[in-house]
């Protein structure tokens, strides 16, 4: 590991051969925290663990604060440790056990960054006062923080411009979630905490048509002409989408159910639909 | 709880009034291995948990061999009960703790059925000897239990004819593939086992192109033509599929990717697929 001398001075516990141990070091503890949401708000930071969510923080850039890579990690990954350094984040090495605290998953890949949190103000993840989206999802009411994450993922590779998470819905930074987006929350702008009626207002105002993606729909995918610009409402996979929201959208759209399924799992579904309109987008 | 006089006199663990509470009851002894795989193939049988499960068994009819039940869940569906019962399926009353011991899951829905194995060999999954069918998907090497049942679930969704399970893929009846295919293992024939090279002969021979899901692929899924039959080869999801596969597959496709996502997870691509199939096989 290359720790720069101005880190070398300030950070003790990583400079080269001595190894994070103690589960109780302060350095773990504020890291292992962040693991709940309170603290999470409170410091305005969260863990993205495992190489790709890694290699995506520091991508993006100006958000990796600190870094935990266990020794084996750094021989696996050495150029993720060089960026790093070379970002001047710090860099702890951590010992497995340590690496086990912090990690919540039941295999740890020996990497965890510490990262301040990302979301912007819904209006500029709308481009702005003058922005005009093409393509969003908004999470209304979604509570698995897998189904979030994969949602997420499906958004970017459809090539959506943002997601919305409104005030009832997982929060992005979960752990779970984070993990799902597979980086994809370093990608895209990401709303958080705006009541569904004022997002939908404001995707209306842009010219968004909005529609609601539940099983109750009228109309289907194949029926809806879906190439101008639109904003996807997906909701709770057990109770779909509350009565007030399916009224606010333009119009309730399901996906055909072909065979005897009963429904489609909810970011199963998403990606059908938001790839349904990056398709009617794009392809003439 | 209703009990014919039948299973009255055959079932005295089960008569009304009475519960399971012991753990090493050979009862639930015999149920509780199933759990393994090893145990499943010797036994041949299957559990099946929750209610949504349960209700697809007993629609199939012919598969449910017994019933487990908390006094909970009999209240809350008692036409499930009901159902059981008129099938001549035994239904036992459990404690919770004994469903705990059952269950597979953290929070234990109070129905868990023993079914017998649902599987069908390749010939009859894909119609029998003249069969002909339009949409079939193949899991090869698929090991996430989780996105092998989702994909079951998408492929039942958009109207797939069967799924076959290669040789290399994880077990459909591995408990959480069985829950996450949300009783879609009931609805169509699933075929398990074959090397993938005999599956995509017989795929071929009837007609269907075979298409390789890869995000190598040279073609994305707006590039091809998929109004006819057509099979779909997923793979696993950390490395894609075998050479070996391309090289039999008529074509590789990959989903399109437009923003920045390296990927999308395996059963999110998979319902992509088979909805593009599906739209383009009903939709002039």
């Amino acid at each position: 590991m290359t720790v720069g001398p101005l880190l070398y001075a300030h950070e003790r516990e990583s400079m080269a051969g001595s190894e994070l141990t103690n589960m109780r070091s302060p350095r773990v503890k504020a890291a292992r925290r962040l693991t709940k949401r309170a603290y999470r708000e409170q410091d305005r930071k969260f863990l993205a663990e495992g190489p790709q969510a890694v290699r995506e923080a520091l991508k993006l850039g100006g958000v990796t604060l600190e870094l935990f890579a266990t020794a084996e990690a750094e021989l696996r990954h050495p150029e993720l440790i060089t960026e790093a350094t070379l970002q001047g984040v710090p860099v702890h090495r951590a010992s497995g056990e340590v690496m086990s605290e912090l990690s919540q998953t039941v295999t740890p890949q020996g990497l965890l960054a510490v990262c301040g949190l990302v979301h912007v103000p819904l209006e500029q993840a709308l481009g702005g006062a003058d922005g005009t989206p093409r393509l969003v999802a908004l999470l209304a009411h979604v509570r698995d923080p897998g189904n979030a994450g994969t949602v997420m993922r499906a958004a970017d590779a459809a090539g959506a411009d943002s997601v919305i998470f409104t005030d009832a819905s997982v929060d992005p930074y979960n752990g779970k979630c984070v993990r799902a987006s597979a980086g994809s929350l370093f990608h895209l702008p990401v709303a958080i905490g705006a009541p569904v009626s004022a997002a939908v207002r404001q995707l209306k105002e842009r010219g968004l048509r909005v529609l609601a993606a539940d099983g109750a729909g009228k109309h289907t995918l194949d029926d809806v002409d879906l190439s101008g610009p639109t904003a996807w409402i997906f909701g709770n996979e057990a109770w779909g989408l509350p009565e007030e929201i399916l009224a606010e959208a333009d119009d309730v759209v399901r996906v055909p159910i072909y065979g005897q399924a009963e429904s489609l799992n909810l970011a199963t579904a998403a990606a059908v639909c938001l790839y349904s309109s990056a398709r009617a987008q794009r392809v003439p």
